[in-house]
């Protein structure tokens, strides 16, 4: 039974999210609905990042299992055939080993988070990106972030409902750059608690504000409760860009 | 009787372009519709470039004239807060001379077209580039336009319907690069015939495929013919991005 690792660029707007839920439209409900259609299979697909609604992907990397072989090329002409008009789009494929796991395998992931600071709301961006209305100061927050990076118990930067076994997490990057009337962060690591990015960025928006300093970031880091952080950022910001093995 | 310059950003897709028609929104009737609803005036609306159908713009150059005096500030906001939801939103505003002409006193055009040139189609993207299957030759694409910078009769890339008294124009930059899965161009002039920037990049799409060469452009150019010069390129990749005065 071929084993197939799928890299999926999607718009997170129309979804309640990667995963598939008793109400509304999942992107994997929304991709196993056309590996069916194609395959006659019924494959389940398992996800490096679990988006939630609203989140986009530029390279979520994706698993499933299939009875029959198929040319990898096919795979991706035919899933962006079936998928239609869903904004998903399949941009690679590949057969992998079988111990291959798109969640449990992966080493590194990367978000980049979109921020646009100016006071008109966007009119191409809608959706894309999180509109602040007023100008973030860029460079403070890259600075307040560094406090961030590291191994860390990131307790009072997790959703209270957030199932994994142990807050900490090592932040390999976090990194706020302007681009124009935008404020990009990258943030890395092997794997992120849920929130995690969002919590991280709406707290650095309160330092691009003024209203804290990086001494802030470093008592909110260090009281480990969720209620110490700023607030979570909205999901349409957030991208996953890219996933390691 | 104040005159304003209002500077806008919009997504052209569910538009049937800049100028009021008879059916189908415009982007002009849009903005004039809230314009009036804050105002209580019905003004007319003059645009520096009218972009067609699917054409986008990050930064379009729009007069007008009020019998009220405004803060322009105050213009932006109230625009913004009336062209919801549509797809349109004021960047800036600014009082300005009453000899201030958005199309006649406009110097220079500035025009972003973007292809994505990759097998899958855009997810986050669509309608937002032109999709072309497959990889182009950007270098060749670059190189190929130089032959048509400069002061030339622009016959063979103009659209038949171009009411424009004469074919000649100066094409100040036609800049082709590639950005990871896009080729971009950047074209410029004081002014430009109708569909002229979306028939060079149509044309330039011939040499970016290996179909045509340099030379097969400057004998399109020379033809001044419009059947002697590659197709038009599709209106979604088309952003009119700045105007200088």
């Amino acid at each position: 039974m071929p084993r197939y690792r799928l890299t999926l660029e999607y718009d997170g707007g129309p979804f309640v999210g990667w995963q598939r839920q008793s109400e509304g439209a999942s992107v994997q409900a929304t991709l196993e609905a056309a590996l069916a259609r194609f395959t006659g299979e019924a494959p389940e697909t398992v996800a490096a990042g679990r988006t939630d609604a609203g989140v986009h992907a530029l390279g979520q990397v994706v698993h499933f299992d299939l009875a029959r072989e198929w040319k990898p090329q096919k795979i991706c002409d035919a899933l962006n055939f079936h998928l239609r008009p869903a904004p998903v789009s399949a941009l690679a494929a590949e057969e992998v080993p079988a111990d291959f796991h798109a969640r449990l395998s992966a080493t590194r992931r990367s978000y980049l988070f979109r921020i646009l600071d100016r006071r008109a709301p966007p009119a191409l961006d809608a959706g894309r990106a999180w509109h602040v209305g007023h100008r973030l100061d860029a460079d403070a927050m890259h600075d307040a972030a560094q406090a961030l990076v590291g191994h860390h118990d990131f307790t009072s930067f997790r959703a209270t409902a957030c199932q994994a076994r142990s807050p900490l997490k090592t932040l390999d990057l976090l990194r706020v750059r302007r681009a124009g009337d935008e404020v990009q962060v990258d943030a890395s690591a092997r794997s992120f608690l849920h929130h995690q990015v969002r919590n991280l960025v709406g707290t650095l928006a309160l330092v691009g504000e003024g209203k804290w300093s990086r001494r802030d970031v470093e008592a909110a880091l260090a009281a480990r409760a969720r209620g110490a952080a700023g607030p979570t950022a909205p999901p349409e910001g957030l991208y996953l860009v890219k996933v390691g093995y």
